[in-house]
């Protein structure tokens, strides 16, 4: 889809809409009258077979009487007869379609077949077509209405790509309640053409826009999504708010859409690579979206609080520490300055604390002083009902100090508290582009939003180019790989994790306890020894582990014991597969066991795992994930990202552990699953990382392989 | 304080207004103006000898010129006035006094000062003095408003009781804004006579009061606090906005109270243990709060959601899932009705989506269907706008199928989504006690609490009395505690264990190798030795401890390795106190290894703690804080609330160990915490829980002692 194209949807030259109604409350009334309501200003074509007129416009008896200039069709006609209208627009030549119409795969086959069949008349004619079963589209600056809603927010700076009709529709009615203003809306509907990629891409070439918000379900391909976005938060803020969390909300995300709902470490996965804020709820993506197209970013994390009473500066600092925000020391020099300015029993450490006594001079001076301190990276303004000023005079106040040289270098957010007396001054703030917060505690989650993207941004500029990637020896890979189905076996397991030199424990394969004492002794003592069967998955559950056999007498009570257990489970039909023999490995020790692992997501690909290892791994869950690749930087990050960061930099006074060497494990790892698609998930558990420079072991491996079509 | 005298704060026969002004923009003016402006309807008395009438009341040159009916006094004079005038109203025989002025405590020791001679000459006359520095009180049923902040909220159900008069002030604009209604509200201020528990006391005894807010910046007296809470709580529900969780926070609680912090951790296991609802902001303290009034509370967390949409159905699962709720399966009798009554295409499966050509009929058919569900315990009714009707019958439909016989026995929350056209609808749907929300995300949260305080009322009935409280020697205890300071060493650490038969492992102390060995042979292999030294804390970070011992040869090199690292601590100058020698100790094998302690809070006493053991407990933070003392259950639960639990009971196949045995250790130590207040801390880690019926083992523990005055 051509992006530039998909700019017609937002400001067409001319808008037949196809099912144009006369009744109100039909949606093709709502359509039309939208047009006409809301201002656009280019011809409107009403088409219906039936009518001289509607709402005051001529009305045509079928697309192809439709004169020009002609460039957009709303189509809101049943179910049944949409391929028909869509046909008839590809042959007038009408390029871009919205399909309000619903009833497609949203209702079961019968729908699914139409819908195969407007996909392929769009084809046909090359039309991009928006739905069906949306409600369309809104630009507030052109202006255009092409949805049926009541009502259109005021022009703004803010834009809603959605996957859901409804939400957008309740978004456009808060708006207009709450005052907000947008620039474009779009609900892209059933998505049989223009996907929430191709509309990111259209949207992002709109000037008026500074930042975009979404509403996702799920995306129509991982791997696209993740280039769009990343190539456009580099340029303006997008902020996601992702639904389908909890495993009946995937269901139903799954029932409701059909797509492939990709895993929410993945999700989070990508959001974070492509610089995309994710958002909990649409209260707080609407905070950030307000902040972020009205105020720059932070140059750090300290923030100045100023306030009028003790308690709300408490409430803000709880809020803004909870999303990695911290209290700016503030110099001498501020704090000599402010101790003139405020009333004796005033704090000027941070929180400044004005007193109730305080009035717009007072806080005029402090923000200043504030602002000028290169300790403080942003400030957040406090003030608590006072009735001996107008909360108004405080915002014109804040406003114009916001606005001066000082305020346009760092973001100020404001908590003029209350609703029934702080009307006026929110207004005011707001025209100056200062959000305002009836209490401050939203203000944490939006700074630490800011300051989330201005990190992801510098990231930018540090991070390498991917050039250094570890050069396996694919052919062998590929050649092990090849013909299997399931979980490798030792053996070619083993051979994998050679070709891309993953350090392993020697070790060899024993059939019984006399050639286990054999290979021990050329190993050395202690060993470890591991039932091998080709179905046995959590070998240390199932007594198939013995570890720290320090000698021959250990050796053979471990090999007895685990001939017993093998009997046991014969005995019980337990099904563990072929017993290949006892796999007899040096014991290795190390400062941390980690556990790294790929896993192949649905919609986003390969997805590297790292975090702490051991037997409590899935209870504990500490672990983070990644796309691959990863570079150098990415890796290192990820390992941060869970306690295990801690633990390699020496926790609690160890000596540091070979933090290199386990990166480059995580990189030949995310290599070999970027390379392979058939492999479906490896995970080492434990990754034994010993003490710097003498690098780390893979002790323990599991690689399941599901061979891909083509 | 006794409560019913409190009630003379909201209900008083006569009140005094001393330092009342003529002048707007004065505090005295504003309150003597707020008496009148909100129809207080017994005398008002203006106090100021400078004024004949003020604001049309007639004035008093002095308290003692004030006649009868009178039993309230308000001061608003500056604060070196203020305790001649607490005095002269001692003097005319009023015992409830509100102190608005500022300039005590808070401004550091000049006010400190003026507010103990308040103390006194409060104690001298028995006068309850609310304040000084607050704002007042309100009672909108009464009515009276003895604040000078503008304007009064409805009369409504909901009371707030505030540690910030900022807090309240705004709460009060924002209620008049927001058409919330409340029943009480008072102002702390510095607490010099009357605390946050004995106002709780008395707001929990005014019937029109159904559920109580707080806004907490720290508790007076944390035990106080408990029970006093914990009796409401079984009555109305108590909401907590408790600030200062950060550790700057803290800090700045500290300087602006100067109240004791208490632990975070502490707060939590009290508003746990008491059932106090911790809400995380204001926005959703204020949710909670309405639908606590107005609805029952749910007897499950099985809800059903009723909407017209899908996007908005997915939005309020992830929010019920992500507080603990799930979706009813509804009754195959409930879907044989509703598949009649939708359209075709609609699904009935929970969310049941009713889709958008469905209009209030179609929602009062299908909302009456889910609340006569027996799997339904709570519905969330969803509505994205339409335009072919008005949101308002919706509306109507809504709050008469809840207001039915059927209705009031199941918790409905509803979102009819957006707000430029659903004020209206809000409005019908709160005069009908049904909470109404933008969006489908709160409801989450909201349930959540409802849920959580159904539980807490069903433990009640559940819970034993503290009756088996295990039955320590005492007397031996005491005579091993005192005269300790500090970390007890090893020989009286062990002594108290055994007073509180808490099982250790056998174990001895060596001098030298050739002792070490000789114990070894009576403990009988493998051992573990530790160096004791009087102030070696972390023993394994610093070479301290040699574990799984398994012959001669490995404990002599064991030793050994420790001899030199005694010397090189000398060498070095690090002071590892006096060295007692080796301790040879049992190793233990078990099939959990716990961390179980307890700790004295400042404010709350003697908490207990426990969670998963090992090296890293710190760094991951897995445990769980409960005060002292506990029932069994209480015990039980603890161990729930971290990966503990689920390890106990036997995880990924393993046997389960022994869970009574590690309650009944929690229980030991939790009540040698409560019998010796000398105990600062104690840390078992680890507590090796071995298998079902064959107990646990304090295998390594230490115990702090700081005598208390008295």
């Amino acid at each position: 889809m051509d992006a530039s194209d998909l700019n017609v949807f937002f400001r067409p030259k001319g808008v037949a809409v196809i099912g144009a109604s006369r009744i109100p409350g039909k949606l093709g009334y709502g359509v039309v009258n939208n047009l006409i309501e809301h201002r656009y200003n280019g011809p409107i074509y009403p088409v219906n077979p039936g009518a001289d007129k509607i709402l005051g416009q001529p009305a045509f008896a079928s697309i192809q009487d439709v004169p020009n200039p002609l460039d957009l069709a709303v189509i809101v006609v049943p179910a049944a007869a949409v391929a028909g209208e869509l046909e008839a627009c590809g042959q007038r030549g009408v390029k871009s379609v919205i399909i309000i119409s619903g009833g497609f795969r949203e209702i079961g086959p019968e729908g699914a077949e139409r819908e195969e069949q407007i996909k392929a008349i769009a084809s046909r004619y090359r039309i991009a077509v928006l739905g069906p079963n949306c409600i369309g589209t809104i630009d507030t600056h052109t202006p255009l209405n092409t949805t049926f809603v009541t009502g259109i927010p005021n022009p703004g700076h803010i834009a809603l790509v959605s996957q859901s009709g409804a939400i957008a529709a309740a978004l456009i009615d808060w708006a207009r309640g709450a005052g907000v203003g947008f620039s474009r809306i779009v609900s892209l509907g059933n998505e049989t053409c223009i996907t929430e990629a191709d509309m990111l891409v259209a949207i992002a070439q709109d000037e008026r826009t500074e930042v975009i918000t979404a509403y996702i379900e799920g995306v129509s391909d991982g791997r696209t999504f993740l280039d769009v976005a990343s190539a456009i938060a580099r340029e303006r803020p997008i902020i996601a708010l992702k639904v389908g969390r909890s495993s009946s909300a995937m269901k139903a995300v799954a029932s409701h859409t059909g797509a492939l709902a990709g895993s929410e470490a993945a999700y989070n996965a990508a959001f974070h690579r492509a610089g995309v804020l994710r958002a909990d709820k649409l209260e707080e993506m609407l905070d950030w979206a307000r902040a972020l197209a009205w105020q720059p970013l932070p140059r750090g994390n300290r923030v100045g609080i100023l306030t009028n009473a003790g308690g709300p500066g408490i409430m803000a600092l709880d809020a803004l520490e909870s999303y990695g925000m911290q209290l700016a020391p503030l110099s001498p020099e501020t704090k000599t300055y402010l101790k003139k300015r405020v009333p004796a029993a005033a704090s000027v450490g941070n929180p400044v604390d004005v007193l109730a006594g305080s009035g717009p001079a007072t806080y005029a001076l402090c923000l200043d002083a504030l602002l000028a301190d290169e300790t403080v990276d942003a400030v957040v303004v406090i003030a608590a009902p006072q009735d001996w000023f107008a909360p108004v005079s405080l915002a014109e106040v804040v406003g114009e100090v916001g606005n001066s040289q000082l305020g346009r270098r760092k973001p100020i957010l404001a908590a003029i508290m209350g609703l029934a007396s702080t009307s006026d001054a929110t207004q005011v703030l707001h025209r100056r582009r200062i959000p305002n917060f009836a209490f401050p505690e939203r203000v944490g989650s939006t700074l630490g939003a800011m300051w989330q993207r201005k990190q992801w941004l510098d990231s930018l500029d540090t991070e390498e180019k991917l050039a250094d990637r570890p050069t396996p020896d694919r052919a062998a890979a590929r050649a092990i790989i090849t013909g299997y189905r399931g979980w490798l076996p030792d053996a070619p397991r083993d051979a994998l994790l050679n070709a891309y030199s993953i350090p392993i424990p020697p070790a060899g394969l024993a059939h019984d306890g006399k050639d286990a004492v054999r290979l021990a002794e050329e190993i050395g003592y202690p060993v470890a020894v591991k039932l091998s069967a080709s179905r046995l998955t959590h070998k240390s559950d199932l007594g198939g582990v013995a570890l720290d056999i320090r000698d021959e007498t250990g050796l053979q009570a471990a090999i007895t014991a685990m001939e017993e257990q093998v009997a046991r489970f014969q005995a019980s039909g337990q099904d563990i597969g072929t017993v290949e023999g006892f796999t007899v490995q040096r014991m290795e020790d190390g400062q941390v066991e980690l556990i790294v692992g790929a896993v192949r997501d649905t919609q986003f690909g390969p997805l590297v795992m790292a975090g702490l290892g051991g037997t409590l791994v899935e209870l504990r869950g500490d672990v983070a994930f990644a796309l691959a690749p990863l570079s150098r930087q990415q890796a290192d990050d990820l390992l941060d990202r869970t306690h295990a960061g801690r633990l390699l930099d020496g926790y609690r006074g160890n000596e540091p552990a070979d933090r290199e060497a386990a990166i480059d494990v995580i990189l030949k790892l995310s290599q070999a699953a970027v390379d392979f698609p058939d492999i479906a998930e490896i995970e080492i558990n434990p990754l034994i990382v010993k003490g710097k420079g003498e690098g780390a072991t893979a002790v323990d491996t599991r690689i399941r392989v599901t061979p891909q079509d083509g």
